[in-house]
């Protein structure tokens, strides 16, 4: 039977030190849940400190790499999905994700958000911004959840899995 | 030597009235200007809207079809290009357009304009509503237009293209 | 009313000088016909020929490049889509065309055969070897056909547009 | 570190017993070996019977399904990844395989070996038939293999796995 799989989606430059070590944290938990982290798949920002986080924990990582060869993709990314498709793979992040955490934002995982909301996903906003949240619950009310900390993402995200 | 290409981008289901009219006006006006519209293709909210206006006055449309087939096509896409992708395809919207032209709102279109941003390319918001002119102009400054009319769109666009 | 298209596959590099004529000769003739052309978009081999023999009669060139922006397209082709894809694109290729026609032959052209064939549409070989005619009719003794000659391609390819 | 991963390549519809069975023992050989499996991921033909062989002897089994959601994805793929790409997905399949064995034959799983080549990879054949033997040792004298059974296709790909 396949695997529950919960993506972490969120900016590889520019993610603060704070993003950074949320980023962590959610993959750790994850793992801890037994759930399959997905990412970006590159080693940079959140995509390497979730799955940094979750090898920690003994969980399983995979990553969903723009590029067309392994080449950047994270150590700690167990299963490298190397798609070729540059930014358009971000529609295979939310469609293989049960649940997608943003954590930190950028165009990218603004990208990532808004195809969850268009793929009928539930999306979890960790450290967003205030625009941010106010902009994706303008879009989706019931289906956008924001957490103050990488304990409270993955409690909503396993109530709302607990539930489906 | 290859046509200069505006995407316009807005939501299919729940234009409102306001927002198929602009839509209309922007494929007219840009169909004056001597560019190739480009939309989403479907036969559904602004992507008609704005290809009608374009055939209205002449011009030549593109239309980048989410399905496998041209079921759903608009009649007024001269060019339906198939790419059996789903919501990736927006990806490709913005990668084709020199200049992307957001009327109204919805997750997909959202997508499109934070692909559009991750791109590098200048995005101009009309009818989008205040929480995404706070939000993307959160992303970028410097990227992002807030236009109150169709024409003012289009004249933003023209200034920006003839900068390039 | 959308255009019809006629899409031309065959090698960026190593195309023979007869293949090349052939495609520019194929760009001519389809253009003549009032169809659109429609290639990989790059500057190279059968997509540059036939792009080229289609402008010099007048028609219009649409081009699907594999990359993220506009280096390598062909001069001649009017409207280059830019898909960021890589070789996920020659799907698009062939389900944007109404029957394909193959000229000449390597891995991305094979490609782009088999994959017409499992949308279901026609192909036509034109230079494409004795090797390849054997295995894609092995695949489908109905919708692969074989010409010796760029107009004999055209007129097999008139006829099953007529016939659907 | 990222796991081995080897793709299985072959037809969901009219695959016969016998090509069925050479699947179901490279999904076995391949798991003992303590690669990850990679296939198409439908509850059909070459892809289904891969994988339940590599769940029988405990593997990783990862499926990249042509789909938007989950339906049709055979049971023994832990990893499902949901591409919405419809057949542009073949190219994913190659790229994220370090080798392809192909396994029966059909036209999805020709344009998967003609990607594979084109993306530089070695392509074993199994069961395949001569005319893909012939037309792809065409395209690629060094990098196309024919095995005859599933234990020499894993040993083939051992080989050059360990020359790499």
């Amino acid at each position: 039977m396949s695997r529950t799989i919960v993506g972490v989606m969120g900016p590889g430059r520019g993610a603060s030190r704070e993003v950074s070590a949320a980023a962590h944290e959610l993959g750790r938990l994850i793992a801890l849940q037994g759930w399959v982290l997905l990412t970006g798949g590159r080693d940079a920002g959140v995509m390497a400190a979730a799955s940094s986080g979750a090898k920690e924990a003994g969980g399983i990582t995979v990553g969903i790499l723009p590029g067309a060869d392994t080449r950047g993709a994270s150590a700690d990314v167990d299963i490298p999905i190397i798609t070729g498709l540059g930014q358009a793979r971000n529609n295979i992040n939310v469609l293989s994700s049960s649940i997608v955490i943003a954590c930190g934002m950028g165009a990218g995982t603004a990208a990532e958000i808004a195809l969850a909301l268009k793929a009928g996903k539930h999306v979890i906003l960790l450290h967003c911004g205030l625009e941010a949240a106010a902009f994706f619950q303008s879009l989706s009310q019931e289906r956008v959840f924001i957490a103050e900390q990488a304990s409270e993402a993955v409690t909503i995200a396993a109530k709302l899995l607990g539930a489906t």
